[in-house]
């Protein structure tokens, strides 16, 4: 089946006109084995399929149903809301297409069951519009900040059940490469899935081998081309079990981090601070605890050194209570930008030599190194049948560099981050 | 313990010199965890020592001796076997270190002991030459080709037992990175590499939890700077277990194996042959066998590529007979400079365009997709603690590429290589 959306855009909104407009461009995206693109329609031109056809094909189709209707009326560069306003709606699916506005794609779940869920104060439908919103929210700054650079946009369908949107930049002014990927999967759990869980800790009850599972979250990492502008990764998610007796588990994880090329102390300590704040608001012993754990899991064993100056990061959490972590989580995700673009925005103008490109690229090496070798959530997506390769990848540096036995001098500025990611610090006390 | 080695050179050997004066400057090198580099001496300055007082140090002081009483008569790069000549050693030693002349540093054994173990007909001892022959032979041809590079040559320790010869050279005329690495080690396998090693199919019997084993091995990768010029690899290995029972098992391993980054029928053609040829030596059912075992080693599952074009590869090979397995392994051994040569000679002046240097980045980026999430010996090197990383880590290219969603044109050179990637073809019939 192909599904077919329509986005259509805000008139005079140039800049979102800028993000949105590859999107048109990405239908001719190659296949990747268990996953199907969506086809978009610029209004310009593409494929057309009457309003009641789509509308007949159910809940998927209200978007679709809007879509048509505009092109139907010949109208180009609507936004979403507006088509959704001029075709026949449910009140409270206009209500919901209105606060979808600015969202970099329709939600992953079809707008009136996420609707209906919502009604209903269900997690999984408030996660995935906060995830949807951190995606545009993040989206837009680095776009804001870069002057140059647009996103292309691919929304993707998982044929095992859910999909996602990844939004990637390449070769903008500021940022080499920056991708903000969020996906919404449900189906059965594999049995390594199921053993890699119980080896966490998890006592997870299995029936006939299957394991039904929800799990959506956002994830990112920005890689600037300056040296003196660190690269950020940040990822939250939300992850639903239902066992054997039908009783339901969850729990969250997430995090966000900062990998510098040289050390810079104001930034490690803006960066730090903010993310305290935001964990202070819940419980002040939410910070002490996730910044170490930050420390230990971006931890690169065969080079007795960590990725970068850390952050926060965690796992698993599922107390004091669903509604509360849901907070703490949305304070996170809210820190994002203000943690990282008063750095990208102080460095962006730093002259830098060719000798400082040079240790950026090793340091993507190391970045490489983590990733492939230790990131839990790369090597469980490389191992998952039917994962979206390119997404999973899109953590991937533009370029990276190895040579052998590189080995700063002593006092270098080189040496000074390799300390610090050999001993890490305390930048917030 | 800082072991004192000496390497002299032999006189008016210009090329030779090349690839032995900079094992001088590698005393450098930083200690990496768990190994100690070798003190080298040039004969332009070093330490000194007492040839009496190096001979008491037994076994491992031969070289030593010989070195010491060279630079005691005030002579300098004069060749070991010189040196050898020049003090008081047993002749069937002297005889040794003539045969050992080529080699791009001393064996890794001691050479008494070496000497001891071939007279009785030890594989181990057999190996070890085979090996650091096969390193020679491969530095001297790749510096002969290059005209301008030299290697970079590191003798280190492995403070569990045993040790090797990493030789490095970078930005060459011809070739951007090539290692050609030896280690010979030995001591006591960890659970986890006696459980990889009875998933494998073997049934290791063990006593008190330990397991003696004895390890050696030539391994090999060269990238080369023009993209029309291929990248190989090589490893031929010997291991020896020895069980509760005091019975030992043993196995040879080993492979060559091609990753160009454009598709050039003649070139995969001859590589295959010469493989070919080697294996029909010894038996006609080799070949076909190891070319398929190649093709499925070297498979990125995510991508759903092979790395390359292929080659041979084979493992746990203990039949019909140590000798014969030797045999087979040491044909194999000679057909790398051969088979792949000739092809370096070949497209040597190839011009090449910026885009396809960057078809040649991003197809690095997959062979350090292949290296760090699948290649065995890399993931079990990583996990090993005392390993030496640089050493495992040199297979890594100088610079690799990764895009989103690059995907090469239809019926472009790169959409062609990429269909052999996908489904590997007969080279020879």
């Amino acid at each position: 089946m192909s599904l077919l959306l329509v986005c259509g855009l805000r008139k005079g909104s140039s800049r979102a006109l800028q993000m949105f407009s590859s999107a048109a461009s990405s239908c001719l995206i190659p296949t990747v084995p268990g996953v199907r693109p969506l086809h978009w329609i610029s209004a310009a031109g593409g494929r057309r399929t009457g309003g009641k056809q789509q509308r007949l094909r159910g809940k998927a189709s209200l978007w679709a149903a809007a879509g048509a209707a505009l092109l139907a009326a010949g109208l180009s560069h609507l936004h979403w809301a507006e088509a959704a306003k001029s075709v026949a709606l449910p009140e409270e699916t206009k209500e919901l297409a209105l606060r979808c506005q600015g969202f970099m794609a329709p939600p992953v779940s079809p707008l009136d069951e996420l609707e209906q869920e919502l009604s209903r104060g269900s997690m999984r439908s408030r996660m995935e519009l906060l995830i949807l919103d951190t995606q545009a929210r993040v989206c837009r700054a680095l776009v804001a900040a870069d002057g140059g650079a647009t996103f292309t946009v691919d929304r993707w369908e998982r044929s095992e059940g859910g999909g996602g949107i990844s939004c990637v930049l390449q070769d903008g002014n500021i940022f080499e490469k920056a991708g903000v990927n969020i996906s919404v999967v449900h189906g059965h759990l594999s049995e390594q899935a199921i053993k890699q869980m119980n080896s966490r800790g998890k006592s997870l009850e299995v029936k006939d081998g299957k394991l039904p599972f929800c799990a959506m979250g956002v994830s990112s990492v920005i890689h600037p081309k300056n040296p003196h502008i660190p690269t950020i990764h940040f990822n939250y998610r939300y992850f639903e079990i239902e066992e054997a007796d039908g009783s339901k588990k969850w729990w969250f994880g997430g995090g966000t981090d900062l990998t510098p090329t040289y050390l810079n102390e104001n930034d490690a300590v803006h960066f730090h601070k903010t993310l305290k704040e935001a964990c202070d608001k819940h419980d002040p012993r939410l910070y002490p605890k996730f910044k170490k754990w930050c420390d230990d899991y971006f931890f690169i064993q065969h080079r007795g050194e960590r990725r970068g100056v850390g952050g926060i990061f965690f796992d698993d959490l599922d107390s004091p209570s669903k509604e509360e972590v849901f907070q703490f989580v949305q304070s996170c995700t809210q820190a994002i930008v203000p943690c990282y673009l008063p750095i990208v925005e102080k460095h962006r103008n730093d002259p830098f030599t060719s000798e400082e490109k040079l240790w950026q690229q090793l340091r993507r090496g190391r970045y490489v190194e983590f990733n492939l070798v230790y990131d839990r959530g790369t090597k469980f997506g490389l191992a998952t049948p039917g994962s979206r390769i390119e997404s999973i990848l899109m953590s991937l540096p533009l370029t990276a560099r190895w040579e052998y036995m590189h080995t700063p001098s002593r006092n270098s500025k080189e040496a000074e981050i390799l300390e610090v990611l050999r001993h890490p610090k305390d930048w917030v006390h």
